[in-house]
């Protein structure tokens, strides 16, 4: 929190607040009628444009800790992972709403600085802030954004619709970000009541993964530019593992991923060993890295492995044949979520 | 809470929850092309509509208090503050998301009823439960909806509209929810630790309109037939005073409104006796009753006066002649917002 230059939240009040920090948000999307002020936002898509609405609801002390997290960094997060559920849908972000509520720990140049990440990652995918509010809690952050999104009709990409022997894509790396909550967590409990930083060095990788995801458009515009339609897609939020287990259960298939085919950052792999973990295992389950995971039909075979940033991991099986993880040394291992179930890890 | 059935939520998990919670939840709307289960919903409109989009964030001990409030009246009020926004702009409510954060004291039968109050509240307003996702919290519940309706191009009323020698009315009457609240927090203080319970016989209204408010779809619809579109609109939800001044001040005009015709349910007044306050400030400063605020053309003075449920309140004037009420002995009084604004009451 801001302690040098504090400006207490009730000098503005409710409506004062959530003025001074949306005063200058004018919006960028012709989509766009009106954005924030009145009791809801006016959006107006093209007669051929399907629309497509994202939600999400973080609380302070189970979604993020700001002892470590910026609030700057926060906010461009917070943002960021709805754009990227309208990414995962193959869909273009065009809005988002913001509620906050906030305890009086915090002051107005908090906000501001929340405010100013969640422009950043709006300015960075063209998309408008047209609404939300402000108000008290008891306890600490709670932060609700929905994303607005559209497609042209009939190219919106769903999880139910890998069919059998598609082939299995993800893009980037995985694991990074939750070896950086890791190590955050790890120099949290040292530094702590003590007055010495933490040494990040040669660590900047992961720790970036963890504090400023960034949602993958250049994907999305890549597959469009190679006129590729994934069979289904969704983004990586809760883990591989669990993602995978969502697009085969709603599409009725099986898979086969390989462990020699995951990829995964070298930075992630160090942290791992110096953890004494199982690098797989973070790749497999670690959540928050925001990465692509889609199927496409074989035919497309020679586009995807020619993608900048996309690797192809597996394929999809019959139903029967389950959802199956192969070791390097050829044994099948059953594909199970240990993912980010937050309500069942309490 | 649930004390007596009561079933954990680590037994579901977070994906089993939110599954057990929208399983049989069907799209009513044909605007709605796919509700839950994917990382978006996916929605579309005609070429000749309008989206609106309103977002609403309720926190435990702030917005609302479990020991008066069930968890179904919770869930059924929750909807319709976020229904009422879309009518305020002329709209028709058509879907919602849900997320929720909760804590362990919330047992799986506890968001049962919460549902059970939602679906309500949609079912009567025939609207779509689209999507939503359930997580944790370290202390209490929170609640996060996002209401999107549509309206024909050219009929959504926002705020800014009003001119002068516009009409100003308002619906049903003011206050009730207000002194509702008050009675249940008298009660609770009277009843706490002690094995009785409260005696509400007489006070059924105002309770119920603080527990199960209403969106008037009613006073929607009955413009619509009487072709009126008012020039501006809102819903009451932080206090007549409040709502009135953000038409005022969006509109860049003054308004007069009169003492003797703010509508005023007699239950409302006996328990403003009984507390010994002044009824007249309940009315102006009470909020969450969820009436609509709006301003007409004078030429459409006759349709408003014989619509039923709505009354005549004032008129606008210009911007410099300010904001006033005027009592019933003919005194001039500035309008002030006293309403419900949470930070600055800290």
């Amino acid at each position: 929190m801001n302690t040098h230059n504090r400006t207490e939240i009730a000098t503005l009040g409710e409506f004062g607040l959530i003025e001074h920090l949306t005063s200058g948000i004018t919006p960028a999307n012709k989509e766009t009628l009106t954005g924030v002020g009145d009791d809801a936002a006016i959006l107006q898509f093209g007669e051929d444009e399907e629309i497509l609405v994202t939600t999400d609801l973080l609380m302070e002390g189970v979604h993020f800790d700001l002892t470590y997290v910026p609030l700057r960094h926060l906010g461009y997060k917070a943002a960021m992972v709805n754009i990227s559920d309208i990414y995962a849908m193959n869909g273009t972000p065009k809005q988002i709403t913001v509620s906050i509520a906030l305890s009086k720990k915090f002051c107005i140049e908090d906000m501001e600085d929340f405010y100013e990440g969640l422009k950043l990652a709006c300015k960075q995918h063209n998309v408008d802030i047209v609404g939300g509010d402000t108000s008290a809690s008891l306890t600490g952050l709670a932060i609700s954004i929905t994303a607005i999104g559209c497609a042209k009709k009939g190219t919106v990409v769903k999880r139910n619709g890998a069919k059998e022997t598609n082939l299995i894509c993800v893009s980037g790396n995985l694991g990074a970000a939750y070896m950086g909550l890791q190590l955050l967590e790890r120099e949290k409990i040292a530094t702590a009541g003590k007055d010495m930083q933490p040494d990040f060095a040669g660590k900047e990788y992961i720790l970036e993964r963890q504090l400023k995801p960034e949602a993958r458009k250049d994907i999305i515009e890549q597959l469009r530019k190679e006129n590729i339609t994934p069979t289904a897609m969704i983004d990586i939020s809760d883990g591989l593992s669990s993602e995978l287990m969502h697009i085969c259960k709603q599409s009725k298939v099986g898979c086969r991923i390989y462990e020699e085919h995951i990829p995964i950052d070298y930075q992630t792999a160090i942290m791992a060993e110096e953890f004494n973990m199982n690098v797989m295992t973070c790749a497999l389950n670690g959540g928050e890295d925001y990465e692509l995971l889609f199927t496409v039909p074989i035919a497309d075979h020679e586009k995807v492995a020619s993608m900048k940033n996309v690797r192809l991991i597996g394929h999809i099986v019959s139903e029967d044949m389950g959802l199956a993880f192969i070791t390097r040394d050829g044994t099948e291992m059953e594909l199970r979520a240990q993912g980010w179930n937050q309500l069942k890890e309490e």
